[in-house]
């Protein structure tokens, strides 16, 4: 059996019971490593499993599906994924594979991202469609996610934005080389990602593009959400490009114009909300920083 | 300290290892039962944990607040919420009632229905707005979830439409009464929504409104999601109304226009989709049900 295992997002203990004596019986277990981090470390994940995890990089995930699945006809072979298995394309991609050679495939799920978010006090129903922030790397500056924010938030939809991670990617200059060197881990701060959205909004605006979302616009920054570390801060776009939230990883919502009362109100939990959201001038306001 | 903890979508073992720790350190452990279900039943959760629930109904959740809070400044406290804590706005309001009382409130994030539906194979980040479908009860009839669903269609976004439960419903009948009585409980089969869907369609057909989804698109419905029994179908909406997926939870997907090649591959292994999706007849062909 070839078990696809939800970690969710916090530390160790987020796995669930099942996921936990799946893992136990198997005779491979593999670490997802490149679409999603914990924030604990996979040391701590070897500790509290009592057994050696196999760290499974893009290449591996990617390329060497055959090398995962082997021998899972007989005797089971974990794969554990940051947040939900289905969270990641890759993961669907792997599923279908195993089932291509009549692997049977279990999933065990768990929190992810998508339903975690709740956290901040927006409702999960009144979500538009996710978009993902890239990094902007040698001159190519994708923007498309911008329109689909607006969409959203034209639809009254709130806009959940993830935020790109770099983890064991190879440089550019070793790409045609034998050997890979790889590039820093790098995660993208709700800061960076707020830089991104302004620079295309000045491009928009200097063009003569409707701009649906401005810099005053509020938005919303989470890191380490589901850890107890996890940090929610409440302020305008402009703002929130100043805002240190610390260690990955960070999201960043684009709420709806319009909020539901029971949202204003827990959003008030988070400093200096109500001054934002009534004030004309919101940058001269102090961005708020709160850990829950 | 309050803690709300998600307990996921499957069975006892589907709670966090983190979760499962809070509950045993507990002083009062109420279960949330009347948003959504869990299969396995609430003896079967007592004998897990090895302790006794109490289980809390929409009227001590929504207006016991003080009575669930008593106490937990000193002593830990629990509420179980099944999938995720955020799932339903009554949580949060419960959140908020425990901190303007002065109370810590901690949350165990967990898999919901938001994220789970991703075994299906259609990919969660091109899903639109949520949509809730209510029962039809005497003479209130509405349908503006047909107008979201319509509304993601044209967007290219897919729409989770999550069906209405209803446990320990007061009769209309005892509710001016001193003693209530209570309905049987209902559960909304992906038969029945269908079957309104249907009905909401033929309307607006005869009044001449535009139809944006049409009886013979593809629909997918889920049973169970997360536990051992979950099913998944894929047939037309028009088929959809006479299928039986068993026992709930039940919900209903209805897919964007044109998907991406991976989720196409991965619904084909429900059987006879893609006779339904190449058919230019598709209610000819028989609905798949497949186990997954």
């Amino acid at each position: 059996m070839f078990y696809i295992i939800g970690l969710g997002l916090g530390d160790c203990k987020d796995i669930t019971v099942k996921g936990l004596e799946i893992i136990k019986s198997c005779e491979r277990v593999y670490l997802e490593a490149y679409t999603s981090i914990l924030t604990c470390g996979t040391e701590a994940l070897e500790e509290f499993y009592g057994r050696r995890l196999i760290v499974a990089d893009r290449d591996l995930v990617e390329q060497g599906a055959d090398e995962i699945l082997q021998g899972s006809k007989s005797a089971n072979v974990a794969l554990l994924v940051v947040g939900d298995p289905f969270g990641a394309t890759t993961h669907t991609d792997l599923a279908l594979r195993a089932e291509e050679q009549g692997i049977e495939v279990k999933v065990v799920h768990n929190a992810s991202i998508l339903n975690a978010v709740g956290c901040c006090g927006l409702q999960l129903y009144t979500f538009g469609e996710t978009v993902s922030i890239p990094y902007w790397i040698g001159g190519w500056e994708p923007d498309s996610f911008y329109e689909k924010i607006s969409k959203n938030y034209s639809n009254k939809l709130h806009t959940l934005c993830l935020l790109d991670i770099k983890v064991k990617e190879p440089t550019l200059e070793s790409l045609t080389k034998k050997k890979k060197e790889f590039m820093p881990s790098r995660f993208m701060t709700v800061s960076e990602a707020s830089q991104q959205l302004l620079k295309i909004m000045k491009r928009r605006k200097e063009s003569g593009c409707p701009l649906e979302i401005a810099e005053d616009n509020i938005c919303i920054g989470l890191a380490r959400v589901g850890s107890d570390t996890q940090k929610v801060t409440v302020c305008s776009l402009k703002e929130m490009a100043g805002v240190d939230l610390g260690g990955p990883l960070h999201s960043l919502i684009i709420p709806a114009p319009v909020l539901h009362p029971l949202e204003s109100e827990y959003l008030q939990k988070f400093k200096h909300v109500r001054e934002i959201y009534d004030s004309t001038a919101p940058t001269s306001e102090k961005n708020s920083e709160t850990s829950t």
